[in-house]
């Protein structure tokens, strides 16, 4: 690894880690990627290595100018602060509200009751079954703001750290066959943003960790 | 209720609403509660009119400024822009990283994990267990977390919106006989933070809908 490039601990397919690696790739910030499994080996972030980087055993974690940050959200937020441009949050405060109360709606609201912890504890029956319920509440919620909020994007015609929440929480939903054609502006944003160069570089079908069976 | 004056939809043993409620104390903000009461009348975030406040069917959500805001840590980091005094964010961008860090680790970590609705699906027997083994895994990490970043704080010797999420999620480990005097950095910071008054006079047992018997 190079000297003084930021470290993007990340695991393809977990959709926090998705989050940080659009905002790098929006903000051109160039850094190498360490994988950490989830699966492998009992689960890489396990391993004592790992949790001296983030107690917290979840990935993502970013190295960056001497610190190690973890929670997307607070990596994405320091980013924006470090790196403003261009920018990830409105100027406007009232707008900046409106951004961080959708990207906490599904990082607080929606991902962590379909992260894999939980659907293991509820049973691998009904897993499935909560994992849509969560999603599905989610969405009816978030689709009914987006109908006031959207422009182009999920706050306005600008991408904001709210649209890096809402394309990786789609891709959750679908691998749990919720049917997201039910949430027409959901829906109609997520494919305006997939068109975009960040979205697609950093998808999980393209990670230096996709297994070959899972590239595209 | 005061035209002009913000009003908060809060439920008195909601440890998101409580966040909230110390932001406004410490900031010196006037506001007006109204309480929604999440188990009277199979919940009152689930009426029509709460509904379409907040389509998530939770509180906090703060009406301010012809705006309503749902999401404590949005609402509180709304606040912090457009009343910056006194700060509840530190300047430097490191430690405001620090900060939302941990906010995060409690608000996306811990809390929504523990919260009724996922206890509701795990099960009545095994609910508790549930929620202890959710706490003691968030602590676990936050206490080595807090061991390189607390001062008389979470983070240095000023309060932040990291201290805003710490006390109320002790409570809610209390509540659910966590043994919180495994943590020593977790309860010392907690047991300083009580004594404060804008800490007090927002505490569960002091609201305007606290019942009777949980009055102190």
């Amino acid at each position: 690894v190079q000297q003084g490039k930021p470290i993007l601990y990340s695991y393809f397919q977990s959709s926090c880690s998705w989050r940080v690696r659009i905002a790098l790739a929006l903000k051109g910030i160039d850094y190498e990627t360490v994988p950490v499994n989830l699966v492998k080996d009992g689960g890489q972030q396990f391993s004592e290595e790992f949790q001296a980087l983030n107690p917290m055993k979840q990935v993502p974690a970013l190295k960056i100018d001497g610190l190690t940050i973890s929670q997307s959200l607070a990596i994405i937020e320091y980013l924006e602060e470090t790196r403003p441009t261009p920018r990830l949050l409105p100027q406007n405060p009232k707008q900046r509200a409106t951004v961080r109360m959708i990207s906490d709606l599904v990082a607080s609201g929606i991902q962590p009751l379909q992260n894999l912890s939980v659907l293991k504890q509820v049973g691998q029956e009904s897993g499935l079954a909560w994992a849509q319920k969560v999603i599905n509440t989610g969405f009816n919620a978030l689709e009914k703001i987006l109908q006031s909020t959207a422009g182009k994007y999920c706050v306005g015609d600008e991408v904001s750290m709210a649209d890096l929440c809402l394309v990786p929480q789609v891709a959750n939903a679908e691998r749990y066959k919720v049917e997201v054609t039910l949430y027409p502006t959901i829906s109609r944003i997520n494919k305006t943003l997939l068109a975009l160069e960040a979205f697609q570089v950093t998808h999980p079908c393209r990670q230096p960790d996709t297994p070959p069976e899972m590239r595209a």
